[in-house]
């Protein structure tokens, strides 16, 4: 029986199991679906900086080393933005420029934001359908002590240094959830829902933010599984940690179980974490531990498999 | 007495002598109106070619070898557009994309063309003004015997092969002359037009064919001197002997000096064409003769001295 996977993601970590996934698992059984509380407008262009992490790392031009972005990138157009008086907090690329480029001339020409990232990714070779997870404008935005933050300022320009109180999705109570989103919730042959290890405030909660997700997801007959995004108490990558602890959650694999209640059926912690497993099935989750740190392909293939196997979904060898 | 000089041009011809007129006036005394169109929308930005080419040769930042563009150039955006099924016949730089950004940005947040110029040219250390001439859309097409192509199309795709019937200014008779165009003709210290040496009928026509600007060329009182782009029978560059050819026009300086009877008075020629003098003096135009081929800045400054004497406009030692 050939089940159908759905994962939901943010950028760098999310990106990184999505690969894994998409490596193991045939294209027509794999919806991958993409936070874009992060896109934004800058100097004129539609960015949305998941889509493109998820772009660039399953067609192979992600930039490794650097971590974000495309590799053999240059930054001559930013630079000479500078010297035209534009803004050039937010790094862009030559080669990442072209995306937003595409990305913006479309949208204005009327084309959704689902259909031109299905067709962009064709055209570089992705095979899983690529589904931003709505059309609609959803905007991030940091409530901090230093006032409420447009996400990318907060992540980006302050670096995630003001203290957050709370965090908030414009738009979400109007906007719904994308066609390629809602009809993967749908589908009859769905076998399990995959949470993968992106930041659960910034990257997955807008997407539970949209009208009916949460429900829809907590109400679904389907394994659900998520990946900790924390590994021994640390985020792997980024402000997850500092801002789990400043919004009043427990830097661990129970804070991130307790984030996801209701909604997941299993949580994936790294081996290093295995000790905390009786906490989060004190939760009605259950765990199941894998080497949850991706460096390689090789560990995002092995974490991708051992995450289906966990939600029980059959793999071709 | 300190006369303003009005320089009418177009792109790389029309650069150079505009550079060298920047070079020899006090940047109070000079307005550089040029052509705007070859502007183009493409991959959803706004592109004024012969701006930039004004711009970049004023700034230093232009690309001599090649003869347009930016200097240190580099094609990565454009090849990952390329790549994303965006069209790429049109060779924008990284570097001079920054320029069509930041013009697309501010021309959507409601700035005019005339604003957005003035500001870049200040920001790149340019002196003058540097005044479009029109902050309306003025579309040149040339009807060709494969029919009527938009500019770039025939210029950079066609690369000029199709052979031109006619040349047309679509938009051209709704359109204003921008302030800065306007307010230069009607200067009470105008003392001199200077026509520079771009194609007639490519670069020029355009500003021409502008509401009232014709007649109010023809009925200046002061000096109207134009540099002939054409030396020895052929066009120092670009399509102007081909197409002067395919629209009747003979290929020397009586051409040029026929195309602009009753707005000139006095044609600079180069040395070569000195024996050509008295074919233009039929028409009622006078004849200088001086080195018109501009190979180094010292070549523009020679030509811009020779064309203000020419005009009888004294410059400071």
């Amino acid at each position: 029986m050939s089940q159908h996977v759905l994962a939901l993601c943010g950028g760098v970590g999310g990106a990184k199991l999505a690969a894994g996934l998409a490596a193991v698992l045939p294209p027509e059984r794999l919806t991958i679906v993409i936070n874009t509380g992060d896109d934004f407008e800058h100097v004129g262009l539609s960015v949305s900086p998941d889509i493109d992490t998820v772009v660039y790392t399953l067609s192979g031009l992600a930039d490794e080393v650097r971590g974000w972005g495309v590799a053999d990138e240059s930054w001559q157009a930013i630079e000479q933005l500078g010297r035209l008086g534009e803004p050039d907090w937010f790094r862009l690329g030559d080669r990442d420029l072209a995306m937003h480029i595409a990305r913006t001339r479309r949208l204005r020409a009327g084309e959704t934001l689902s259909e031109i990232t299905a067709d962009l990714a064709k055209r570089l070779g992705i095979g899983p359908a690529l589904v931003p997870m709505s059309d609609d404008p959803v905007r991030t935005k940091v409530e901090t002590e230093d006032g409420l933050l447009d996400f990318q300022r907060y992540f980006v320009a302050e670096q995630c240094h003001p203290v957050a109180r709370a965090i908030g999705f414009a738009g979400a109570r109007e906007a719904r959830p994308s066609p390629g989103f809602a009809a993967a919730l749908a589908r009859k042959d769905l076998g399990a829902v995959i949470v993968c290890p992106s930041n659960p405030y910034l990257s997955i909660d807008p997407l539970l933010s949209l009208p009916g997700v949460r429900q829809q997801l907590a109400e679904l007959h389907v394994p659900r599984v998520a990946v900790s995004p924390i590994v021994g108490g640390q985020a792997i990558k980024g402000p997850t940690a500092k801002l789990m602890t400043e919004l009043g959650a427990s830097v661990d694999v129970v804070g991130v179980a307790r984030h996801y209640q209701g909604l997941i059926d299993k949580l994936i912690v790294d081996e290093a974490d295995r000790a905390e497993a009786p906490r989060v099935e004190a939760l009605g989750i259950a765990v199941d531990a894998a080497p949850a740190i991706m460096r390689s392909q090789a560990d995002r293939i092995a974490l991708a498999k051992a995450t289906l196997a966990a939600a029980g979904v059959a793999v071709e060898p």
